[in-house]
């Protein structure tokens, strides 16, 4: 029945034209990204170099991306509030390593209105700087602590290249900033965030990371810490999908953020910050996607199924009237679900154009499925056609999403071990980074110049420096049994890294 | 009960030092609202000029706000999506009235990182033009319309005066924008939205609102027609509360989006745009608050209830393991409760900076409560103190802030009401506009000639010309029975406007 349906229901030519006009993966992933991103409507590009508009299909998948956060956020004690965009160039001054790392990227506002302002606005890249300095008049006595807050809001920095989501001159974005009693505090805040990061990012979004600490070069411009996680693309390559920093007192002290401890002392507090952003939507598309373009985790798809009605006889009457139930069924059962009813467009075109959408689940529902009771139903990810009775279709179909999206991770984690190795030599480093993508883990003695020899030489650059698989991590480097002489320099070493091309 | 509850509960006198702290109304209105919003934390001055920073409490309020209409657009079938902060300065002047309008109050972006760009680049003050240059691209043929998005977004205003949440140089705001196939379908949506934000001040916010026509120089800045809702404040000035627009062609024509319609000709679409704004936090203060602070309607309410435990003897083993059960019971009633436990304050200094933060409920529980199995509630509202029983609480609870959110309403209806006049001659129009403030209703020839003369003398400005009281107006001017001769001048009018001294 599944492939008769499938002969029944697919239209002609067109699903065929459709799909040919994304560039296969294998030709240039690079296109084929950009391909997916334009025809699945998920961003276009704009009169402003380097800013794309978010269209509302995109938008939909980063309103759940922020559902699902924001949920965790308030669940860990966290509140929202808002800060402004502009921040007076005096400020950013104030930190010396913030400053350095961020001056060269910021958009620079001189005029308003009429007037030419006396002292130049930057647009914040980030928002320690403006935070900082309402840190230290709001926060007064160890009581005021800790303070928890995110936002939810675009920043700017001026990039030179820029592709849809991955890196844009605006983009939207969430930044924790908060502030505590004490170090310790602080870095477990910090740990704890990275492993909500984690645990969204798996859960959610059905994509595997490995979380752990960055290196002295890339860390955050005034950080004492930086923690990532990092994902693995379709192509090979790693992606930064989120980062987590124990800030010390570094901000504290540039912008005297100061607290009456309990033991009446004046202290600095301790603060971090920590942000994903919606390259998150890049990092879901070159996880899952495939030459047919978008495959979206259920939990993150703004339709979890697509019903479309085969226009048969009289289905106006007949077929019409039964998708309806079934799609009130499905959102009784919690399901989000669409009724594509169209006239104006064939079943054959709705198949492919939800199929290049990413659409987890298609239900195709025609007379002789009335006749049976039974509606077919094709998986995105493994294109696998089923038959459904319609009565307890409900639980038949979150069941299935369940199942498609662990699938999901279960496949991005097996394509992430293929391409992760272990490696001793630097010959052999070299070698596998020339040819085929993926993760090296190898031993470094954690010097700068062997970072950046190996980044000259390969293109690779350490993602980071794993934690233990223990799920809050522990915040210490993991002690590794014996992770053997430097790959580069054949010195001790203290940690392994994980290096990829990036990004 | 009631009253022995509250000299037993209440603390000393911390809670008078505290509200002293707010100026009262009638002493200076304006002065009052000031310190509210400080006081009760809602926002706070930055060091960047005419820019708030939305403290988490005044952002919980937005939070609630974006909820409750954003869920009213999606179930009247308008999607997100986001578009730039930046637009090319050589966009903005395509249409005419527009760059008029908001040429003097924009930001300019001159620098990027190290370069001056070629072109400015100004900072969005509202997005008809980045919008108008998308939907050109993506509108082709009838069937890509209507066209319903909605973006949530900061905007810029160079603004010399300024004030908290009214008039801010950037604010936060959510802004519609629609493509229509025909005239009346944009004068539909128009009018559509227009009676959704009337829905939405009344029934959450409990902020009664005239809708109605703007006069042509009270219009947005390229629009065809202008609607708005007007709310009375506090201070008997008006406060325009959201505003809808019909845009005709002008848009269509200046940005060039056509589509081939059913008849295969190249026409162009018809356009609207509507906004509202964290403007209406601060509507919300002016209209509900009092001399002690903050006044929530409970559907608008971060906490709607506050639970204060007393503490005498042994509290922690008995009043608080209560107070949890209540708190659970609560919000399984799905209330949004908060349990103030914190030892580091007394119950009256709790009693008072609740009240002043506007919590429709307080609960209090002290020993002598559990004994009676029942607690003593507060009215924010009116201050009236009633014992509950503890059993079946949830309901009662939910009851009770239904009411107050009722009582909340009729109370600034009938201040409206109370300070709304129709007034015949212009003698008497400048009499009761010298002193007793609020609405005046009078016939006016709709001429700008009279209309500015009107504000020259007595600072009232025509709010809107409303629509009959009918749910979803109708879009035709009030056909008044006689409207009479123009107040200013005399001549014959063909409407009635409402005029007030306004925000």
């Amino acid at each position: 029945m599944a492939d008769q349906g499938a002969k029944e229901h697919t239209g002609g030519g067109k699903k065929d034209a459709m799909v040919t006009e994304i560039t296969p993966q294998s030709e240039d992933f690079s296109r084929w990204y950009l391909d997916v991103v334009r025809r699945a409507e998920l961003a276009d590009y704009t009169d402003v170099k380097g800013c794309m508009a978010i269209r509302p299909y995109g938008y939909a998948i980063w309103e759940l991306i922020v559902q699902g956060l924001d949920r965790r956020f308030k669940a860990t004690g966290h509140v929202n509030a808002y800060f402004p965009l502009f921040i007076p160039s005096s400020l950013l001054m104030k930190e010396k390593e913030h400053v350095e790392g961020f001056a060269p990227q910021v958009a620079w506002v001189t005029r308003g209105g009429d007037e030419q302002l006396a002292e130049p606005l930057i647009i914040r890249p980030t928002s320690e700087v403006i935070i900082g300095t309402m840190y230290a008049k709001w926060i007064k006595s160890w009581r005021d602590l800790p303070v928890l807050i995110n936002q939810w809001a675009n920043v700017v920095r001026w990039e030179k290249v820029t592709r849809p989501f991955l890196r844009t001159t605006e983009f939207l974005w969430q930044e924790g900033h908060t502030a505590h009693e004490t170090e310790p505090e602080a870095q477990d805040e910090t740990l704890k965030i990275l492993a909500l990061y984690k645990e969204f990012a798996e859960s959610e979004l059905a994509m595997p990371v490995v979380d752990g600490e960055k290196s002295e070069s890339e860390k955050f411009a005034g950080a004492s810490k930086t923690y990532s996680i990092e994902a693995l693309m379709g192509d090979g390559r790693a992606l930064q999908a989120g980062t987590s920093h124990n800030l010390g007192q570094n901000f504290a002290k540039a912008f005297e953020i100061q607290f009456q401890g309990r033991d009446k002392t004046v202290q600095h507090v301790w603060t971090t910050s920590w942000g994903v952003s919606t390259r998150l939507i890049g990092a879901l598309i070159m996880t899952h996607g495939d030459d047919s373009g978008l495959i979206l985790p259920p939990r993150i798809a703004p339709h979890q199924v697509v019903i479309v009605p085969i226009p048969r006889g009289n289905w106006q009457e007949t077929v019409l009237p039964k998708a309806r139930e079934l799609q009130a069924e499905l959102i009784k059962a919690g399901v989000r679900v669409m009724l594509d009813d169209r006239d104006a467009y064939t079943p054959g075109w709705k198949f492919a154009e939800w199929e290049m959408r990413g659409i987890p689940l298609r239900m195709e529902i025609g007379p002789k499925d009335i006749e049976k009771s039974a509606v077919m139903v094709a998986r995105r990810d493994t294109r696998e056609k089923t038959s459904l009775p319609m009565d307890a279709i409900g639980p038949a179909v979150v069941q299935l999403l369940a199942d498609i999206q662990q699938a999901l991770y279960d496949r991005a984690l097996k394509y992430r071990e293929e391409h992760t190795q272990r490696v001793a030599s630097y010959d052999e480093f070299k070698g596998l980074m020339e040819g085929r993508p993926g993760f090296l883990i190898a031993a470094w003695c954690g010097s700068q110049e062997c970072e950046a020899q190996i980044k000259s030489e390969t293109q690779a650059t350490v993602r980071n420096i794993p934690f233990d698989r223990a799920p809050t991590g522990g915040g210490e480097l993991p002690a590794s049994d014996d992770p053997g002489s430097c790959i580069r320099c054949g010195r001790a070493s203290s940690v392994e890294a994980w290096f990829a091309k990036s990004y």
